[in-house]
């Protein structure tokens, strides 16, 4: 068996994290975890405790490629893949197992978003072991967090029977449930959430592909051809925007049968929302995470993100206020309701349509 | 008779519009009825109206000399009146009432707050013509404003008879109102609030006060003795402090006989705090006052006052947000509903008690 790969997914939008997020500044290049360490740049440290940084791979947006280089300057400029344009998660893994695959026949990848919060680091790295065993032993594998409530924004994967402990077989991949169906998966056990983690043997990945993705293999077969020519680049620019948009879920796994889970129970969020960062902040004893200094009169549950890069610090001082979420940036100020924070979708919408392009 | 003078009271703290107000900078410093004029400013503007600026004179606490000077540079250097401690109005008024009759011993005084917002200007011309008349009939004088609500935070002056319309007598001062008593008030059309404008000959005046204050009288005649003598600034700050700390309606106007008032309606505001900001504000149809470019979701009856002084230009997106107050300075940011406006009182308080003295 060859060595482990991983694979980081950074070309996340991120437009739920505006004023924060922009095209050019997503959400894995924040720290929107608290500190001052941007997602991706956790994610990297956190795979640094198993991996060399040239054996850490990290997929983004062609007009990421800059500022993901500056956020993890660790990693070789090689390993940083520039996709043209994004097309769901299929294209980028396959191409990143392809890459890996030139180096290393027997590689095992090891595949993670960039921007989740991970709480206990030492228990997710021991569900990746068991979950790299999982792959060495031939499946599929793939990461399914212990549901805490009754999540309806999230896809599940329902456990099958045992096959080694922990390593469980996967009964199905279900999509994002209603809410009642979402109580029966919680109240009954057997239901994970879908994290987007993925451990597999390269040459089985690519196995896969071929036959359950045949237009993507071909169009990345061209890339391939290329590479030893040293036209990747430009190959992949051509071929990269005609591959199938389509996920690794929906094209690939769902169609496998040697599929295997590792229930994982390690502090994990996916960093979705405002109300994520402030689930994830040092609050007060109100519920309050504001800087430092803040003065609250009958104020429980605030968020404030002071994120000025210019300007000096200031003091807050909220009275009467609960449950409000304050981001500011030093071009847009944002202010929302907790339990509304996918409404920032909205502003977003709205500075489109307006044709106000800095902004975003 | 002699030439009309003005004096504006310009001592006020204003810790009603923290962040924007501070000791040195209190709210008639502030342009807090929109635009960029301050209040002080507007005050001596409209006077002008009337008259001369070496005829306005402007009382203020010696810590605001200077910015004051700054604010109203029109205004001789020897018009500013620097009062070593706050003692109310009635010393305030009696020692500028003094100052003016050594200049002019037929003088006409007419005195004015200098934080008040005045809409129809020319409407409140008329009504000091109005008032200065009564006080050439010899009358104490005031100008009551005609209610539009039952205001439980104002004073309440009760119109008598008519002397020779628009003036009345002064049937009796009220203190503030309960609601009820606020109700009976607006719906029985005598009562007028006090907004403590007063007209009167400074002869008749300087009477009234050795009448019902001479402690006062004693205290500044030493000030009039010293004046001849160039002593006046430190005999000044020696007598103030012990002078009687009370309000000139109580101190004087209740006790008078010879009073007279004059109903006026010119779109009046006290200017009280963030609340009454919102009501001069220009908003847009969802009743939000915030700065050009806002993005406004769902989002009704909102103040955002931008008073940084650094830093560019910001666009503030609201979203599922009603009836809050933003206001934002170079070193603070108060949130809280325009409902409970008055109780940023609150936060002032708390940063007194933890010794935050520059921020005060």
């Amino acid at each position: 068996m060859g060595s482990t790969y991983a694979v980081i997914m950074a070309g996340g939008a991120g437009t739920r994290f505006w004023p924060a997020s922009r095209s050019l500044k997503p959400k894995q290049l924040l720290p929107l975890a608290g500190g001052d360490e941007a997602l991706l740049a956790a994610t990297v440290r956190r795979l640094r405790g198993r991996l060399p940084a040239d054996r850490i791979y990290i997929a983004t947006g062609a007009h990421l490629l800059e500022a993901t280089a500056a956020a993890v300057p660790e990693i070789p400029r090689a390993n940083l893949l520039a996709e043209p344009v994004p097309r769901n998660t299929a294209p980028c893994i396959a191409w990143a197992t392809n890459t890996i695959l030139r180096r290393d026949k027997e590689a095992l990848v090891a595949v993670f978003p960039a921007d989740h919060f991970i709480g206990d680091e030492a228990a997710f790295l021991l569900c990746v072991d068991q979950a790299l065993d999982g792959a060495r032993r031939g499946y599929l594998t793939t990461i399914g967090v212990v549901p805490t409530r009754p999540e309806t924004g999230y896809g599940y994967i329902e456990k099958g029977d045992p096959i080694l402990e922990p390593l469980c077989d996967v009964a199905r991949f279900v999509e994002k449930p209603d809410r009642e169906r979402a109580e029966l998966y919680l109240a009954g056990g057997k239901h994970l959430w879908n994290a987007g983690m993925f451990f597999f043997q390269a040459k089985l990945m690519a196995d896969a592909v071929r036959t359950h993705l045949p237009e993507l293999a071909s169009g990345l077969q061209k890339v391939e051809d290329a590479a030893p020519r040293g036209d990747e680049a430009k190959t992949l620019a051509a071929v990269f925007p005609n591959l199938p948009s389509i996920s690794i879920d929906h094209g690939v796994m769902e169609h496998e049968r040697r599929l295997a889970v590792v229930p994982g129970d390690f502090g994990w969020n996916d960093v979705g929302s405002w109300q994520s960062t402030w689930e994830l902040a040092t609050k007060d004893a109100a519920g309050n995470a504001m800087p430092t200094g803040a003065v609250t009169v009958e104020a429980n549950g605030n968020l404030v993100c002071d994120l000025r890069t210019s300007g000096g610090k200031r003091v807050y001082a909220f009275v009467g206020i609960s449950d409000l979420v304050l981001v500011e940036t030093d071009d847009a100020v944002l202010l929302l309701p907790r339990e509304r924070a996918q409404d920032v979708r909205a502003v977003v919408e709205a500075l489109k349509a307006r044709g106000d392009g800095k902004l975003l």
